[in-house]
Protein backbone atom coordinates (compact mmCIF):
# COMPACT_ATOMS: atom_id res chain seq x y z
CA UNK A 1 0.00 0.00 0.00
CA UNK A 2 1.47 3.20 -0.85
CA UNK A 3 0.02 6.65 1.18
CA UNK A 4 0.09 10.02 0.30
CA UNK A 5 0.52 12.91 2.60
CA UNK A 6 -1.64 16.05 2.68
CA UNK A 7 -1.29 17.68 6.29
CA UNK A 8 -4.53 19.78 5.01
CA UNK A 9 -6.44 17.36 2.63
CA UNK A 10 -9.66 18.60 4.47
CA UNK A 11 -9.33 21.85 3.04
CA UNK A 12 -7.47 21.68 0.29
CA UNK A 13 -8.71 18.38 -1.39
CA UNK A 14 -5.68 18.53 -3.72
CA UNK A 15 -2.07 16.79 -2.62
CA UNK A 16 1.26 18.86 -2.46
CA UNK A 17 3.22 19.07 -5.33
CA UNK A 18 5.67 16.69 -4.73
CA UNK A 19 2.99 14.12 -3.98
CA UNK A 20 1.13 15.56 -6.65
CA UNK A 21 4.20 14.61 -8.85
CA UNK A 22 4.58 11.44 -7.46
CA UNK A 23 1.06 10.09 -7.77
CA UNK A 24 0.55 11.30 -11.36
CA UNK A 25 4.14 11.04 -13.22
CA UNK A 26 5.66 8.40 -11.18
CA UNK A 27 2.64 6.62 -10.67
CA UNK A 28 0.59 7.42 -13.47
CA UNK A 29 -2.27 7.44 -11.88
CA UNK A 30 -5.43 8.68 -13.79
CA UNK A 31 -9.24 9.74 -12.51
CA UNK A 32 -11.18 7.76 -10.98
CA UNK A 33 -8.27 5.53 -9.62
CA UNK A 34 -8.36 5.09 -5.46
CA UNK A 35 -5.35 6.46 -3.25
CA UNK A 36 -4.44 6.50 0.47
CA UNK A 37 -3.93 10.34 1.82
CA UNK A 38 -2.46 10.32 5.39
CA UNK A 39 -2.91 13.92 7.46
CA UNK A 40 -0.20 13.18 10.40
CA UNK A 41 -2.66 13.84 12.48
CA UNK A 42 -3.93 10.56 13.02
CA UNK A 43 -6.13 9.61 10.13
CA UNK A 44 -5.90 7.61 6.52
CA UNK A 45 -8.92 9.33 3.74
CA UNK A 46 -9.37 6.56 1.43
CA UNK A 47 -9.31 9.06 -1.88
CA UNK A 48 -10.33 8.92 -5.81
CA UNK A 49 -8.45 11.18 -8.23
CA UNK A 50 -10.57 13.43 -9.84
CA UNK A 51 -8.18 15.82 -11.56
CA UNK A 52 -4.79 13.95 -12.31
CA UNK A 53 -2.65 17.04 -12.18
CA UNK A 54 0.54 16.60 -11.97
CA UNK A 55 1.27 19.96 -9.52
CA UNK A 56 -1.98 20.02 -7.76
CA UNK A 57 -3.81 16.54 -7.78
CA UNK A 58 -7.28 16.71 -6.79
CA UNK A 59 -9.48 14.05 -4.84
CA UNK A 60 -12.45 13.63 -3.23
CA UNK A 61 -12.52 11.70 0.17
CA UNK A 62 -14.94 8.46 -0.08
CA UNK A 63 -14.38 7.68 3.72
CA UNK A 64 -12.34 8.94 6.80
CA UNK A 65 -9.98 5.96 9.21
CA UNK A 66 -8.88 6.98 12.59
CA UNK A 67 -5.31 5.44 12.36
CA UNK A 68 -3.85 6.23 16.07
CA UNK A 69 -0.38 5.14 17.17
CA UNK A 70 0.36 1.52 18.16
CA UNK A 71 1.57 3.04 21.86
CA UNK A 72 -0.56 5.35 23.83
CA UNK A 73 2.25 7.41 25.96
CA UNK A 74 4.44 10.19 24.48
CA UNK A 75 8.21 9.60 23.59
CA UNK A 76 10.46 11.84 23.58
CA UNK A 77 13.79 11.49 22.43
CA UNK A 78 16.20 14.53 22.61
CA UNK A 79 19.70 14.12 21.44
CA UNK A 80 22.75 17.01 20.79
CA UNK A 81 22.97 16.11 16.65
CA UNK A 82 25.98 14.49 15.16
CA UNK A 83 28.43 16.85 13.26
CA UNK A 84 27.72 14.49 10.17
CA UNK A 85 24.11 15.25 9.22
CA UNK A 86 24.02 11.79 7.27
CA UNK A 87 23.91 9.99 10.99
CA UNK A 88 20.76 12.38 11.75
CA UNK A 89 19.25 11.62 9.29
CA UNK A 90 19.57 7.95 9.34
CA UNK A 91 18.12 8.72 12.80
CA UNK A 92 14.76 10.42 12.22
CA UNK A 93 14.13 7.55 9.68
CA UNK A 94 14.55 4.66 12.30
CA UNK A 95 12.90 6.68 15.00
CA UNK A 96 9.63 7.30 13.11
CA UNK A 97 9.62 3.68 11.76
CA UNK A 98 9.96 2.18 15.44
CA UNK A 99 7.96 5.01 16.91
CA UNK A 100 8.58 8.70 19.03
CA UNK A 101 6.13 11.02 18.97
CA UNK A 102 8.73 14.19 19.37
CA UNK A 103 12.08 14.75 18.69
CA UNK A 104 14.37 17.50 20.01
CA UNK A 105 17.56 18.72 18.86
CA UNK A 106 19.87 19.23 21.78
CA UNK A 107 22.20 22.34 21.68
CA UNK A 108 24.86 21.36 24.14
CA UNK A 109 27.75 22.89 25.74
CA UNK A 110 30.25 19.97 24.01
CA UNK A 111 27.74 19.93 20.65
CA UNK A 112 29.72 19.38 17.52
CA UNK A 113 26.62 20.93 15.72
CA UNK A 114 25.17 24.17 17.07
CA UNK A 115 22.69 24.61 14.47
CA UNK A 116 20.16 22.50 12.44
CA UNK A 117 18.14 22.74 9.36
CA UNK A 118 14.61 20.86 10.28
CA UNK A 119 13.26 20.88 7.22
CA UNK A 120 15.22 18.54 5.66
CA UNK A 121 14.37 15.99 8.71
CA UNK A 122 10.93 16.77 8.65
CA UNK A 123 11.12 15.51 4.79
CA UNK A 124 12.10 12.17 5.98
CA UNK A 125 9.92 11.70 8.60
CA UNK A 126 7.00 11.76 6.27
CA UNK A 127 8.65 9.55 4.06
CA UNK A 128 9.44 7.09 6.84
CA UNK A 129 6.09 7.62 8.51
CA UNK A 130 4.31 6.81 4.86
CA UNK A 131 6.55 3.81 4.25
CA UNK A 132 5.83 2.13 7.88
CA UNK A 133 1.79 3.11 7.49
CA UNK A 134 1.91 5.21 9.96
CA UNK A 135 -0.91 8.14 9.66
CA UNK A 136 0.88 10.45 12.62
CA UNK A 137 3.90 12.40 11.80
CA UNK A 138 6.56 12.94 14.80
CA UNK A 139 7.13 16.89 15.73
CA UNK A 140 10.48 17.72 14.70
CA UNK A 141 11.34 20.34 16.80
CA UNK A 142 14.13 22.87 16.01
CA UNK A 143 17.35 23.62 18.02
CA UNK A 144 16.57 23.86 21.26
CA UNK A 145 19.27 25.18 23.81
CA UNK A 146 20.03 22.47 26.42
CA UNK A 147 17.96 24.73 29.47
CA UNK A 148 14.73 24.94 27.96
CA UNK A 149 14.99 21.14 27.54
CA UNK A 150 14.86 21.21 31.13
CA UNK A 151 11.77 23.45 31.09
CA UNK A 152 10.14 20.50 29.35
CA UNK A 153 7.55 18.84 31.86
CA UNK A 154 7.74 14.82 31.43
CA UNK A 155 6.16 12.26 33.63
CA UNK A 156 10.11 10.42 33.37
CA UNK A 157 12.41 11.72 32.11
CA UNK A 158 16.17 9.93 31.50
CA UNK A 159 19.75 11.24 30.52
CA UNK A 160 21.80 8.46 29.24
CA UNK A 161 25.87 9.79 29.67
CA UNK A 162 28.98 8.19 29.88
CA UNK A 163 30.92 9.66 32.80
CA UNK A 164 31.02 6.73 35.17
CA UNK A 165 31.65 9.11 38.40
CA UNK A 166 27.22 8.99 39.07
CA UNK A 167 26.10 5.43 40.17
CA UNK A 168 23.35 5.30 37.18
CA UNK A 169 21.10 2.41 36.39
CA UNK A 170 20.23 0.44 33.58
CA UNK A 171 17.14 2.12 31.52
CA UNK A 172 15.56 -1.25 31.49
CA UNK A 173 15.06 -1.08 35.55
CA UNK A 174 13.89 2.39 35.88
CA UNK A 175 11.32 2.93 32.52
CA UNK A 176 7.53 2.61 33.71
CA UNK A 177 5.86 0.99 30.83
CA UNK A 178 2.92 3.15 28.82
CA UNK A 179 3.93 6.42 30.64
CA UNK A 180 5.24 9.53 28.74
CA UNK A 181 8.72 9.10 28.54
CA UNK A 182 11.47 11.39 27.67
CA UNK A 183 15.61 10.41 26.68
CA UNK A 184 18.51 12.50 26.65
CA UNK A 185 21.44 11.50 24.83
CA UNK A 186 24.47 13.85 24.56
CA UNK A 187 26.97 14.76 22.18
CA UNK A 188 29.93 12.66 20.97
CA UNK A 189 31.87 14.43 23.85
CA UNK A 190 29.26 14.20 26.30
CA UNK A 191 27.65 16.75 28.83
CA UNK A 192 29.61 19.14 30.55
CA UNK A 193 29.73 19.10 34.53
CA UNK A 194 26.91 21.86 34.94
CA UNK A 195 24.95 20.03 32.04
CA UNK A 196 24.26 16.91 34.31
CA UNK A 197 24.52 18.70 37.47
CA UNK A 198 20.86 20.94 35.94
CA UNK A 199 19.65 17.75 34.57
CA UNK A 200 19.66 15.83 38.10
CA UNK A 201 18.62 18.60 40.15
CA UNK A 202 15.77 18.43 37.48
CA UNK A 203 14.54 15.01 37.48
CA UNK A 204 16.44 13.74 35.06
CA UNK A 205 17.01 10.08 36.33
CA UNK A 206 20.93 9.03 34.91
CA UNK A 207 20.84 6.02 33.25
CA UNK A 208 23.35 3.58 31.58
CA UNK A 209 22.13 1.79 28.22
CA UNK A 210 24.53 -1.38 28.94
CA UNK A 211 28.36 -2.35 28.84
CA UNK A 212 28.44 -1.31 24.73
CA UNK A 213 30.04 1.88 23.37
CA UNK A 214 27.22 3.50 21.44
CA UNK A 215 27.48 6.27 19.17
CA UNK A 216 25.38 9.44 19.83
CA UNK A 217 22.42 8.11 17.45
CA UNK A 218 23.03 4.45 18.12
CA UNK A 219 21.86 5.12 21.69
CA UNK A 220 19.24 7.53 20.36
CA UNK A 221 17.76 4.76 18.85
CA UNK A 222 18.42 1.67 21.44
CA UNK A 223 16.43 4.03 23.81
CA UNK A 224 13.40 4.17 22.04
CA UNK A 225 13.68 0.55 21.29
CA UNK A 226 13.94 -0.10 24.79
CA UNK A 227 10.74 1.74 25.40
CA UNK A 228 8.70 -0.49 22.92
CA UNK A 229 10.30 -3.58 24.07
CA UNK A 230 9.92 -3.20 27.75
CA UNK A 231 5.92 -2.17 26.78
CA UNK A 232 5.35 -5.10 25.49
CA UNK A 233 6.38 -7.10 28.34
CA UNK A 234 3.22 -5.33 30.01
CA UNK A 235 -0.13 -5.37 28.17
CA UNK A 236 -2.08 -2.20 28.78
CA UNK B 1 41.04 5.76 22.76
CA UNK B 2 41.88 4.92 19.28
CA UNK B 3 42.19 1.09 18.84
CA UNK B 4 44.11 -0.44 15.79
CA UNK B 5 43.35 -3.75 14.48
CA UNK B 6 45.80 -6.77 13.95
CA UNK B 7 44.14 -10.39 13.49
CA UNK B 8 47.73 -11.93 13.83
CA UNK B 9 49.75 -9.38 15.87
CA UNK B 10 51.52 -11.79 17.89
CA UNK B 11 52.81 -13.32 15.30
CA UNK B 12 53.66 -10.40 12.68
CA UNK B 13 54.39 -7.82 15.74
CA UNK B 14 53.08 -5.00 12.73
CA UNK B 15 49.74 -3.62 11.78
CA UNK B 16 48.29 -3.86 8.46
CA UNK B 17 48.81 -1.70 5.17
CA UNK B 18 45.57 0.82 6.51
CA UNK B 19 46.22 0.92 10.33
CA UNK B 20 49.74 0.99 9.81
CA UNK B 21 48.86 4.36 7.12
CA UNK B 22 46.83 5.60 10.08
CA UNK B 23 48.76 5.52 12.49
CA UNK B 24 51.82 6.69 10.70
CA UNK B 25 50.77 9.32 8.03
CA UNK B 26 47.29 10.00 9.83
CA UNK B 27 48.04 10.09 13.75
CA UNK B 28 51.82 10.83 12.96
CA UNK B 29 52.34 8.65 15.65
CA UNK B 30 56.32 7.86 16.06
CA UNK B 31 58.59 5.19 17.21
CA UNK B 32 58.56 4.86 21.17
CA UNK B 33 54.40 5.70 21.46
CA UNK B 34 51.92 3.73 23.08
CA UNK B 35 48.85 1.84 21.24
CA UNK B 36 46.26 -0.21 21.92
CA UNK B 37 45.53 -2.75 19.45
CA UNK B 38 43.01 -5.54 19.37
CA UNK B 39 42.97 -9.06 17.61
CA UNK B 40 39.40 -9.83 16.80
CA UNK B 41 39.89 -12.39 19.36
CA UNK B 42 39.04 -11.07 22.48
CA UNK B 43 42.64 -9.50 23.42
CA UNK B 44 43.45 -5.73 23.24
CA UNK B 45 47.65 -5.73 23.52
CA UNK B 46 49.21 -2.32 24.72
CA UNK B 47 51.78 -1.98 22.59
CA UNK B 48 55.08 0.40 21.81
CA UNK B 49 55.69 1.34 18.28
CA UNK B 50 59.04 0.70 17.30
CA UNK B 51 58.84 1.59 13.78
CA UNK B 52 56.93 3.98 11.98
CA UNK B 53 56.85 2.75 8.75
CA UNK B 54 53.94 4.25 7.08
CA UNK B 55 52.92 0.40 5.21
CA UNK B 56 53.80 -1.78 8.03
CA UNK B 57 54.41 -0.36 11.40
CA UNK B 58 55.95 -2.29 13.87
CA UNK B 59 55.48 -2.87 17.25
CA UNK B 60 56.02 -4.57 20.24
CA UNK B 61 53.54 -5.68 22.72
CA UNK B 62 53.92 -4.56 26.57
CA UNK B 63 50.84 -6.21 27.57
CA UNK B 64 47.82 -8.49 26.54
CA UNK B 65 44.42 -7.40 28.34
CA UNK B 66 41.39 -10.24 27.68
CA UNK B 67 38.95 -8.16 26.83
CA UNK B 68 35.75 -10.34 26.02
CA UNK B 69 32.39 -9.22 24.98
CA UNK B 70 29.52 -8.19 27.93
CA UNK B 71 27.69 -10.58 27.04
CA UNK B 72 27.63 -14.67 27.12
CA UNK B 73 25.63 -16.16 24.68
CA UNK B 74 25.68 -16.55 20.98
CA UNK B 75 24.24 -13.35 19.25
CA UNK B 76 23.46 -14.39 15.62
CA UNK B 77 21.56 -12.43 13.55
CA UNK B 78 20.03 -13.65 9.50
CA UNK B 79 19.13 -11.74 7.46
CA UNK B 80 18.03 -11.24 3.78
CA UNK B 81 20.34 -8.35 2.44
CA UNK B 82 18.25 -5.35 1.21
CA UNK B 83 18.42 -4.14 -2.20
CA UNK B 84 20.28 -1.06 -1.12
CA UNK B 85 23.53 -1.80 0.02
CA UNK B 86 23.80 1.37 1.96
CA UNK B 87 21.25 -0.04 4.38
CA UNK B 88 23.18 -3.35 4.26
CA UNK B 89 26.80 -1.34 5.36
CA UNK B 90 24.36 0.72 8.07
CA UNK B 91 23.40 -2.57 9.68
CA UNK B 92 26.58 -4.14 10.09
CA UNK B 93 27.47 -1.16 12.23
CA UNK B 94 25.08 -0.60 14.26
CA UNK B 95 24.93 -4.57 14.59
CA UNK B 96 28.47 -4.77 16.03
CA UNK B 97 28.20 -1.63 18.01
CA UNK B 98 25.12 -2.98 19.80
CA UNK B 99 26.50 -6.45 19.85
CA UNK B 100 26.21 -9.39 17.75
CA UNK B 101 28.58 -12.36 17.52
CA UNK B 102 27.46 -13.13 13.75
CA UNK B 103 25.61 -12.08 10.69
CA UNK B 104 24.55 -14.47 8.29
CA UNK B 105 23.13 -13.19 4.96
CA UNK B 106 20.04 -15.16 3.78
CA UNK B 107 19.29 -16.24 0.14
CA UNK B 108 16.05 -16.44 0.47
CA UNK B 109 12.94 -17.17 -2.52
CA UNK B 110 11.83 -13.38 -2.29
CA UNK B 111 15.20 -12.47 -1.73
CA UNK B 112 16.27 -8.49 -3.36
CA UNK B 113 19.97 -9.47 -3.83
CA UNK B 114 21.01 -12.70 -4.30
CA UNK B 115 24.83 -12.04 -4.00
CA UNK B 116 26.80 -10.11 -1.53
CA UNK B 117 30.54 -9.16 -0.92
CA UNK B 118 31.13 -9.77 1.93
CA UNK B 119 34.75 -8.24 2.25
CA UNK B 120 33.13 -4.56 2.24
CA UNK B 121 30.73 -5.56 5.19
CA UNK B 122 33.72 -7.08 6.91
CA UNK B 123 35.45 -3.30 6.86
CA UNK B 124 32.97 -1.89 8.41
CA UNK B 125 32.14 -4.36 11.14
CA UNK B 126 36.55 -3.86 11.55
CA UNK B 127 35.74 0.16 11.86
CA UNK B 128 32.80 -0.32 14.04
CA UNK B 129 34.12 -3.08 16.44
CA UNK B 130 37.40 -0.49 17.02
CA UNK B 131 34.99 2.39 17.20
CA UNK B 132 32.82 0.77 19.65
CA UNK B 133 35.86 -0.36 21.82
CA UNK B 134 35.17 -4.09 21.92
CA UNK B 135 38.10 -6.44 21.04
CA UNK B 136 35.81 -9.39 19.47
CA UNK B 137 35.06 -8.80 15.66
CA UNK B 138 31.43 -10.58 14.72
CA UNK B 139 31.93 -13.05 12.10
CA UNK B 140 30.17 -11.79 8.69
CA UNK B 141 28.92 -15.09 6.92
CA UNK B 142 28.91 -15.26 3.08
CA UNK B 143 25.64 -15.54 1.69
CA UNK B 144 23.82 -18.42 2.51
CA UNK B 145 20.67 -20.34 1.26
CA UNK B 146 17.75 -20.87 3.59
CA UNK B 147 17.97 -24.42 3.65
CA UNK B 148 21.67 -24.46 4.91
CA UNK B 149 20.49 -21.77 7.99
CA UNK B 150 17.91 -24.21 8.82
CA UNK B 151 20.90 -27.02 9.73
CA UNK B 152 22.67 -24.50 11.90
CA UNK B 153 21.51 -25.57 15.19
CA UNK B 154 20.76 -22.83 18.33
CA UNK B 155 19.48 -23.13 21.08
CA UNK B 156 16.40 -20.51 20.46
CA UNK B 157 15.50 -19.58 16.98
CA UNK B 158 13.18 -16.90 16.07
CA UNK B 159 11.61 -16.31 12.86
CA UNK B 160 10.30 -12.81 12.27
CA UNK B 161 7.45 -12.57 9.24
CA UNK B 162 4.71 -10.50 8.50
CA UNK B 163 1.88 -12.40 7.25
CA UNK B 164 -0.26 -12.45 10.16
CA UNK B 165 -2.23 -15.80 9.47
CA UNK B 166 -0.21 -18.10 11.56
CA UNK B 167 -0.42 -16.62 15.30
CA UNK B 168 2.89 -15.48 16.30
CA UNK B 169 3.92 -13.96 19.81
CA UNK B 170 5.90 -10.64 20.75
CA UNK B 171 9.70 -11.92 21.09
CA UNK B 172 10.05 -10.32 24.12
CA UNK B 173 7.47 -12.91 25.35
CA UNK B 174 9.60 -15.78 23.98
CA UNK B 175 13.02 -14.89 24.27
CA UNK B 176 15.00 -16.78 27.19
CA UNK B 177 17.78 -14.36 28.19
CA UNK B 178 21.69 -15.03 28.25
CA UNK B 179 20.77 -18.15 26.20
CA UNK B 180 22.17 -18.23 22.31
CA UNK B 181 19.41 -16.91 20.17
CA UNK B 182 18.78 -16.68 16.43
CA UNK B 183 16.49 -14.69 14.79
CA UNK B 184 15.76 -14.51 10.94
CA UNK B 185 14.44 -11.31 9.23
CA UNK B 186 13.06 -12.04 6.15
CA UNK B 187 13.07 -9.83 2.47
CA UNK B 188 10.59 -6.87 1.97
CA UNK B 189 8.46 -9.59 -0.05
CA UNK B 190 8.55 -11.24 3.14
CA UNK B 191 9.50 -15.39 3.21
CA UNK B 192 7.85 -18.37 0.74
CA UNK B 193 4.88 -19.89 2.16
CA UNK B 194 7.47 -23.00 1.66
CA UNK B 195 10.53 -21.40 3.75
CA UNK B 196 7.70 -20.53 6.56
CA UNK B 197 6.65 -24.48 6.90
CA UNK B 198 10.33 -25.18 6.60
CA UNK B 199 11.37 -22.83 9.84
CA UNK B 200 7.94 -23.56 11.48
CA UNK B 201 9.18 -27.22 11.52
CA UNK B 202 12.90 -26.88 12.22
CA UNK B 203 12.09 -25.25 15.39
CA UNK B 204 12.02 -21.73 14.70
CA UNK B 205 8.95 -19.65 16.81
CA UNK B 206 7.37 -16.79 15.02
CA UNK B 207 7.39 -14.00 16.59
CA UNK B 208 6.20 -10.18 15.72
CA UNK B 209 8.36 -6.90 16.81
CA UNK B 210 5.25 -5.53 17.42
CA UNK B 211 2.71 -2.94 15.36
CA UNK B 212 5.07 -1.22 13.28
CA UNK B 213 6.08 -2.03 9.99
CA UNK B 214 9.60 -1.74 10.04
CA UNK B 215 11.68 -2.56 7.11
CA UNK B 216 14.45 -5.07 6.95
CA UNK B 217 17.46 -3.53 8.21
CA UNK B 218 15.50 -2.08 11.08
CA UNK B 219 14.15 -5.13 12.10
CA UNK B 220 17.12 -6.76 12.16
CA UNK B 221 18.62 -4.13 14.73
CA UNK B 222 15.42 -3.97 16.94
CA UNK B 223 15.43 -7.49 17.74
CA UNK B 224 19.28 -7.54 18.55
CA UNK B 225 18.51 -4.28 20.99
CA UNK B 226 15.78 -6.49 22.01
CA UNK B 227 17.90 -9.77 23.09
CA UNK B 228 20.23 -6.95 24.63
CA UNK B 229 17.53 -5.17 26.45
CA UNK B 230 15.43 -7.92 27.96
CA UNK B 231 19.17 -9.52 29.01
CA UNK B 232 19.41 -6.28 31.20
CA UNK B 233 16.13 -7.40 32.89
CA UNK B 234 17.84 -10.43 34.94
CA UNK B 235 21.01 -10.09 35.87
CA UNK B 236 23.19 -13.43 35.11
Amino acid sequence: MIQFYSPDITETLTLPESDSQHCVRVLRMREGNELSVVDGHGNRYHCRLVDAHHKHAAIEIVEREEVPLPWTQNITVAVAPTKNMDRMEWLVEKLVEIGINRLVPIKCHHSERKEIKTERLEKIAVSAMKQSLKAVLPEIMPMTPFADLMRMPCEQRFIAYCDPSIPRRQLSELYIPHRDATILIGPEGDFSPEEIKTALSTDYQPVTLGDNRLRTETAALYSASAFHILDSLQPM
